[in-house]
């Protein structure tokens, strides 16, 4: 298996180069321990390459997916990942929960743990919830999205998908365009983005603009237009059908014409520039579909590194639980 | 493991014998790859009798069972099927799909096939459904039922469960009752019964039946007792609930008076002609306990014979990807 | 693996020992038969600690959890304790099932023995449903609870934890306080704890109180303090939200002053008792939080025992499919 060559300059060995137990969110990695996610992902790209199953690094672990909120691809690509490193993994679907029962979260927890889960994955609609979960278990955390909060492993395949295909991250101009107000993945991405030194604008209309965005470090434009000049990488946010409604936004068709990715609006990118999409997609609301299935699409390559980053943040977070050494 | 003896006469090596990619339908197979796949299916009867699980040809594949329709026994089957080949085996339910949120289809079968799949599995409330994501997909597609399209596997076990009762399906009468017209079940069993050269009746109501059916290769009936003359086997097919509302069949009690498969009825197929029923069975309508739960019913064992024609196809589609030689 | 002291004086071996092809319930067990179930699950706390997977007894084999009635902790529970066991676990939800389409529970029984399981979970809304379909399969069959009937896991994990904590059950003085009258959960462990010679009382409010309860061989109370006198080990019951109405409980916040167990109670109960809970918890009306997470509640301790309880029931009725001598 071939190593990326974007490692950080410093070699810290072992568990030195990613002290944290969970991963609740990109707010509090460090440059370098991002990057560190993103090479040993590159590991599991190649290996997922191949039909054999790696050396199976998580057999005898047990991680369950605590899916408070329903999801199919991100919970797909986790259970996809747990199981090829070899570890026993179990669902807990929200519809099916005791949560409906009236049961606390921290109850939840308490159980999940006393389980013995050796990594839990928390998908919730309450920003704060998993890093509440967190606290209370003895083993990893994986935050799968919380609320408006973070979704980072999405941020992560982003970032991989950007450094494969342009080279680098740092320096590249970098539009999130869409609800960027409720999205959890444009958060998580301006946190991961600007650590790695991008250049980020993001786009929305005024009603769906964060107050003071601009503290994260980031440009922030209304007009779709101006923001697509010069641009290398262009990251839609998918329009959720409830704020469809009017109230925000007047309509789909009004939406598309202003903050639509067609084919003439990425003309103003630079040439090449590349398009990406969270997923599920609306085609011909946020991105048309000759944007979507054209050459400077990214979007199905996103959907890979997905599988070989959660790969990677199952493996590096179980390493201690495991007695790999050094960690 | 013993092999059947009911192999083609000339041996093809290799993957020559079934050159398919996927498994859409019975439509489009050659007599002997239909064969082919239940003298395969053969095999794993044995096997599934001991314990011991079998070589894992599947280990460290990537199984995803996409269910866009509820299903309990053919979700099950294939799900058994793969994990007792070793597969890593992932469901996708539809009622927690992204489908909800307006992604199509073609999206869907993209991001599947983007997180490396090896083999999907589909079912689909629309006919062509699982055509179309076949010609998207990189990796072998096993169609678990579209629409009124096909159900290629439960041709394939019922003719295995038939071909094992009465020796051969050549020249048996088979008889296929009830709602033939919205039945995928006896469509695929329809190709494939008459590509394995048995002689095929079909009865139902004339509300409930095809036009021009003939053109299949088989006898059309609306009185079932005449239908029954000197039958090997009856197949009977489910009444779905939503039928049994009066502006199809009149009354699930009046359905039961002339289509119902009672002792009575079956004696005026031959002695010992076997009784099939692809359930969930609604007793008292369309088949009578008595019935069955007789001697001459072989329902139970088509439930066996489906686990092992999935394994079969699971293990022939997945062999050129395997890297199994001559594939 | 360090073995248990609380075995039986007199040695019996191997099969012998636990002569049951199912566990429908507590009903039926000799005392020795549930401290040998006890002590096997002793072996797999040990095991659970350490990360490595066990020896895999259930490799090969296929462990159907069929769920009519929704579960979030006893599913996960029994999930993961057959893939910590290396069998391959499929699991079957009410939700999407074909019951739903109205087919008889023989008739999904029979569908699921077909597939060759080799022990199949029933958890069922109906008392009896599970003994129905343990005479109707050819593998072994554990009920996970099935309407107001049993639900002997659970009674064995309780005693577990009872065992564990106080050194030995005979003698404590257990006390069951809440809806006695629906809770197969109290029904099992009056069952498991009358065996191993615990003292129980059962407390509950007189429209939640069974007839003739004392033919069970216990106190009957209404007065929750007076119960609580001497008693080693306080086991409250999840107050059902169903129940909270008003017909047969005034209201939740009632039902707390008379039967809500409260540090202040507790304190009639000997200094150190124990106090457990099935989960999930209705914090505030049947325990408050203060005794919940005190120094005395071992409710994440029954989780933890759960699974281990599980894999010694999972285990010990394979073995004689498996083979293993002298079973």
């Amino acid at each position: 298996m071939e190593r990326s060559d974007h490692r950080p300059a410093t070699m810290i060995q072992g568990g030195a180069v990613f002290p944290h137990r969970h991963l609740t969110g990109i707010d509090g990695l460090q440059p370098h321990e991002i990057a560190f996610l993103l090479d040993e992902a590159e590991n599991w790209v190649e290996a997922n390459r191949t039909h054999a199953k790696s050396a199976a690094p998580l057999a005898g672990l047990t991680q369950i997916n605590a899916f408070f909120e329903n999801s199919t691809r991100t919970l797909l690509s986790f259970e996809i990942a747990g199981k090829r490193l070899g570890a026993d993994v179990v669902n807990m679907h929200a519809a099916q929960s005791s949560v409906k029962k009236g049961e606390t979260l921290i109850d939840t927890a308490q159980t999940l743990n006393a389980m013995r889960a050796d990594v839990i994955v928390i998908r919730h609609m309450s920003s704060g919830a998993v890093k509440m979960i967190a606290d209370k278990v003895d083993c990893a955390v994986l935050n799968a999205g919380d609320g408006r909060h973070e979704h980072p492993t999405q941020a992560l395949l982003d970032a991989l998908t950007i450094r494969r295909r342009r080279g680098t991250i740092a320096n590249q101009r970098v539009v999130i365009c869409g609800d960027v107000l409720h999205s959890r993945v444009a958060r998580s991405n301006i946190l991961s983005l600007t650590a790695l030194a991008a250049e980020v604008r993001v786009c929305a209309p005024s009603t769906l603009m964060p107050k003071a965005i601009e503290r994260m470090g980031v440009t922030a434009f209304t007009d779709f237009d101006a923001a697509l000049e010069g641009a290398d990488v262009v990251m839609m946010l998918r329009l959720q059908n409830e704020r469809m409604d009017g109230a925000l936004v007047p309509s789909p068709r009004e939406y598309r014409l202003r903050y639509g990715l067609t084919e003439q609006r990425l003309a103003r990118a630079v040439p090449g520039a590349m398009v990406m999409h969270p997923g599920p997609m609306n085609r011909g609301v946020e991105i048309d579909s000759a944007v979507a299935d054209g050459p400077q699409s990214a979007i199905t390559e996103q959907v890979a590194m997905g599988v070989a980053v959660r790969m990677a943040c199952l493996d590096v977070l179980t390493r201690r639980a495991r007695g790999v050494e050094a960690w």
